[in-house]
Parts: structure tokens; sequence; C-alpha cells
């Protein structure tokens, strides 16, 4: 049988809430073990965040999501005697990642330098706001700020100028997408020529580098691009209409598709219009545009025009809320919503990287209890001896 | 030196325009060697999309943005002798990417067990909007489409319900950059134990699992997560207020920073008031708390607010716009914003893979002309004999 592509290593996980979590959930999902390393009692404050799955505000259903599957080791790392415990774990580990606020790894004594002579081959990932270097490199950083500074937030929402956040944590996923790329890369740098790395991740340079577009457009006008709402920079008509009973997206995108439309929604003098003959010449009048095609939508349901449109060839789609994703066919058919082994009818996303003729993620493991994997841990992996544990527990080093 | 991670790796790049052309620009930046297969006499689609770095339109900054420093090589694929060129290119490749409709490889001859004939060791990956299995895979997909289905549009807008499109191509992007994560997986187990991958990323899958915090909300409650504008779904004050001259960003995401926060705009009674002591209060109540916040932000400037409340160490932010990071002292510092060789005064993003205490990217490369190393791909890598060359070129195989 085929391995999973990380079979075989050991990621240890000293990251919280969401950029450095995400991170090694794709590892994890990639077969790497992960061995998050949190502190007694309270764990990553992601266990703390809501929406709950029991009353009692115990079970987070926002950290299961993203921690399915990996092992909790809880360790007091202000501790000596648990430095020491993170120690021995750097040196039997290939991949080490932290999203602490630069400096404080330093502090925890765990420099560079030092994380390299415990372990010269190890991979060793810093993902933060602004990165490890620069004026702001210690600033705190959250991610509607770095929406906000980076650009995005400036792109994103309605046409008369009402700025909005992208509705998910978008500036934490992308430094944890490229976090991942980082430490690939690396490990497989290490296996063709050996020596480790030492990666320095930021949440702000990760979503200006997915701008693209606006960076060019920005650039080469005297304006800044502001939001468009649903329509696109360049390509008219690509947007949302209201339509009888919803909103749906009409994506015409070429002058054939557009006559096409044209006669679809009984406007076949449009097709003709001087002022709509080409994309160019729509999109710069879209204003003009905009209000016929708004015109025509509402006479019929969504469905109606789905039907209608599809055939013709047409791209054209329903804005889907979260409930929907729940029935379509077609994330059915690639277990985007697996459920997850401990909680009876709660799904989370599956892993989008889908290798062909090879197992897909059909479930997902538990998320860790914390501290549900100290003993083990410590026991197979360290090789602590019983009375080394029993001292450990008794000081309040580990739990 | 230390190498880069991915040199000596070679990429064959069928595909056009964002999603695929965007995860092996990823991949040039960590070193690898990418030579794009494009249609002889028009090439990528992005060569023809603005904005222009010239009047004649000849130069696209969109396509050179994202294809600095890849080799072009143009080739036929219609034509047997065309396949066979591209049959050469997979023999010596390591990676072949491509971004077609589904249907399109097999309709050209390069099936997965031809490619996996050709070169057992090759990583093949497809990127498309819907993937290669399911029902819908063979539909037309755009980024504002998969916005639409995928639930991201859904909670993206204004509070009052108005939803807009990411800014940014994010659905295309997200499944570069999980095609690039796919594909270094796949070549780190080839290097730990041989063998190939046949790698199949969508774009609806990448924008379903980044919605990460919005699926597990939609399930524990009736009514699906919508759009919020700004704010955040569990934190509060954590959004955008208008100030005198702008907007800009408030995120006192505790009780102890919504105390200090109300001491800095003299309304020092909403600290005490019962509505608004905890979290939980303060996001149920939101909509009494944000008018009587919404009064106090305008009367000072956006800078005057970033200098009070930062030493306060309330986070805050301004919104910035696209040319506002031409400016931007951390993004500098970074290499963020880097020059291209070959177009004075025009900036592309920087790679955001930082490896501390190695060479960082200042500087891209040229993007390809079309076709401009077809000759050089063909003799040094294929060893292609002058005469082969000739017929070719006067067959208009290669041009």
């Amino acid at each position: 049988m085929t391995q999973k592509p990380l079979n075989g290593i050991r990621v240890i996980d000293l990251t919280r809430v969401l950029a450095g979590p995400f991170c090694t959930m794709v590892l994890k999902d990639l077969g790497a073990e992960v061995v998050k390393v949190e502190t007694p009692g309270t764990g990553d404050d992601a266990r703390h965040f809501g929406p709950f799955l029991d009353a009692g505000q115990e079970k987070s259903a926002y950290f299961m999501s993203i921690n399915a599957g990996k092992k909790s080791v809880t360790v007091n790392l202000k501790d000596p005697a648990g430095q020491e415990v993170l120690a021995d774990l750097i040196r039997r580990a290939d991949v080490l990642v932290e999203n602490f606020r630069p400096g404080v790894m330093e502090r925890l004594g765990f420099s560079d330098a030092r994380v390299r002579l415990l372990n010269p081959e190890i991979v060793f990932a810093s993902v933060s706001g602004f990165g490890q270097t620069g004026p702001d490199a210690k600033k705190p950083a959250y991610d509607v700020i770095i929406q906000g500074l980076s650009g995005l937030m400036s792109i994103t929402g309605t046409e008369d100028g009402r700025t909005v956040r992208v509705g998910a944590s978008i500036s934490d996923i992308t430094a944890g997408l490229y976090s991942a790329i980082g430490i690939l890369a690396a490990l497989f740098r290490r296996s063709q020529s050996g020596g480790g790395a030492r990666l320095d991740i930021a949440m702000l340079d990760a979503t200006v580098s997915v701008l693209e577009n606006a960076i060019a457009r920005g650039q080469l006008s005297d304006k800044p691009p502001g939001p468009r709402g649903t329509a696109h920079p360049s390509i008219t008509p690509f947007s949302a209409f209201k339509t009888k009973d919803a909103e749906m997206i009409v994506a015409a995108g070429n002058d054939r598709l557009f006559v096409t439309l044209c006669h679809a929604i009984e406007m076949p003098a449009l097709a003709s219009d001087d002022r709509f003959k080409t994309n160019r010449l729509r999109t710069d009048n879209f204003s003009e545009l905009r209000p016929l095609l708004e015109a025509a939508f509402p006479r019929e349901t969504t469905d109606f025009w789905i039907e209608k449109l599809t055939p013709l060839g047409i791209p054209c789609a329903r804005i889907n809320n979260v409930h929907d994703l729940f029935d379509a066919a077609q994330l059915r058919a690639r277990n985007m919503l697996v459920p997850m082994e401990d909680v009876p009818g709660f799904k989370v996303t599956g892993s989008p990287i889908k290798f062909m003729a090879e197992p897909d993620i059909e479930r997902k493991a538990a998320a860790p209890g914390l501290g549900e994997h100290s003993r083990e841990v410590l026991v197979q992996v360290l090789g602590y001896a019983e009375e080394k544990l029993a001292m450990l527990e008794k000081n309040g080093v580990i739990s």
C-alpha cells in the first residue's frame, strides 16, 4: 500500500488558535505525526472559543475542526524542567512550528542557535503577524488587522465603497498554507542534500502575495483599486444578480456568451447595442448595462435561470450558504465534509489535497483532550521512565 | 552556499491564467525550473488580460506578475508531432501540472496511464474548478462562480446582507497553494520511497476548506452564518470604524483592553456598563455598543487614534489601499514588493516564504516572451538536433 507522503515525519507543534494550527492540520492530513505542546490547565486558546458542542463549553467545535488527529502533550514551558522536556522533543523531531509573538521563543530558551544545536537537521518554522524582522515585527496582529493593512480589505466590499472583511480568516489561513509549503520544501531539500532550515512566515506577507492582480492595477493607475461588489475588474457581465427568490452568479465572459445571454433573457436588442459590443465596452459601460440586466433576472427564480442558462454554456451558479454545502452532491462526491470519529453528526472539512488511486480521508480522528497523550509521547518517543514522569507530574511540569 | 529547496527539479507547466500558474510561480520561487508549454501564436490566455504595460497591449502586467522567471516553449499539442515533443518533456521532468477542463489531457493523448508509462516517477497534478470526479467535474468554473458555490460569498459582505466577492481571486489562489503543497509532499515521498503521484486539486474543495469557523457555526445553528461587514463573529469590538479622515480597525479583543479603550475614547461610563462587561455581552449587544463607538472615532483622525491607542496596547491599524503598500516600511523590510528585471519601475510581490539566513528574492527575472525558450529547452533538455528543430518549425509544431 502506498504510504501517506509524510508518514514517519514528526512535527512538534507549539502553535495556538489558527495560522499555525492550520499549517499543522495540513501536515497531519498528509500523514505526519503532530504533537501539540500545550500549557497545562488552559491549553490552546482555541479550546475556549465558540461555537461549543456542549452546554458546559468544554468541547469547542472551532478547536476540534482544526486539531483532529493531533496528539496533545501538556508541558509548562516556563519551568526549566519543562524546557528540558521540549528540548528532548526537539531532538527527536523533524519539524518544529511556533506562532508566538517574535521574541518569546528566545525568552523560553529556544533561540535559533539553541534549536539548531539541539537538532541540526530540524525544519524550524515561525508564523507571526508581521514576520521576525522589520519595524512592526513585535506588534500584535489579528486577522482583521492584517486584512486591513494588507490592502485586501480595500478591494473587498460594495461598489459604493463599503469595505468589508473576508468572512473567513484568510490572512491566518494563507499564512498557514505558505508555512506548510515552506516546511515541505525544506524537508525535500533535507532529503536531497541534508541540513535543516529556519522559516519565517508572516500573515502580512502572505496576504499581500494573494492580492496579485490588484498590485499590478494599482501601479498602473493614479487611483488605487477599490471594492467592486461581486463584479470582476475587467470581465463583464461577471457578477451576482438578484432573481425572484435569491441571488445568482452569471459569468458570460466573452462576446459570444453575451449574445447568447441577451437572447436567453429575451433582450435581443442588447446583443447589437453599440455600447455593449465588446467586453471592453461592457466593462466601461457597466453602469448602463447593469440596470438592464438587473431588470431581467428578477422575473424568474434562480432554479429557472440555472436550468435555462446552463445548457446554453453560460457559466452561472447559485450563491450557496453554509447549510447548502451539506446537500451539495459535488462536495459529497469529493469527501469535502467528513464526520469526526468522536462527535456524532458533526462534520469538518476534508482534505482538498486528493491523491487519485490512493485512499482519501473519509473520516477525521478525534481532536485530543488537553494532555491526552502526555504519557504516551513522553514514554514512547522520549523513553522517560516512570519515576521521571511521576516527578514531572508532581511538580506540575506536565499534566 | 545553501541550495534553493527545489534546485534541480523540472516542472512541465501546461497551465493557463491563474490557479495553475500561481502554483508553478511558488515552485519557481523555491528554485524549480518551470517550463511553460504554450500554444503557438496565442499562448497563455493571461498574456491578453489587462492591465498592460504598453499601449500596444503586448505586455500584460497581469501575465508578467505570475510568470516571472519561467521558461516558455511553444508546442502545438493538437499535432501528433507536438504531442511527441510533450511526451519527451514528460520523460525528462519531475512534475507535470495542468489546469485544462477534465478530459482534455486524455483527448490530447495524455491519460494518467500514458503519463505514468512515460515517466513512472513523475508527480502529475491537475488543477480544476470542481475536480476530476463528481457530477460537476466537467462544468466550467471561474473564481466568482466558485466563491458563490463554496459558501465564501455568503459570509462576506455588509451587515445588512449585501454579499460581495473577495476582491482577489482567492479560489484560484488557494487551489494553487494546495497544489503546491500536494506536489511538494509527493516529491518528498518520492525522495523517501520512490514512486510518482497523481494529484487532483479543485478550486471548490480548496475554497470550502478555508471557510473553517463558518462550517462549525453553520452546523450548530438553525440559521446559516451571514456576512458581518468588518466585524468578527465572536469577538467585540473587533472591526472597522470611521474616523475624521478615513476608516481604521480597532481590535480590543478582551475585557481589559475594552476598559482601556473606553477611557482612551473618553467614554469611561461604557467600561462599567452592564451591557458591555464581557466579550460575550459585547458581542450579543453589539447593535447597542456600535453606535456609541461610531460616535467616538470621527472626532479625531486615524493617525491621532493610532498614536493614542498603540502605546496602550490596543491592536489597531489603518486600512491601507494598494498605493499605500508601496510606502509601508514593514513590506519594504520584508522584500514583499520587488522590482522586475525587465520592466523599470514596475514591481511584483516577493515570496512570502522566507528562509532566514538564506538569500531572499530581491528582484524577479523577466516573464518569458511567447516561445522564447523553445530552442533552448528542446536542444538542452531534449537533445533535439538542428534538422529536427527546423522540421518542427517548418510544420508549425513549435515556433
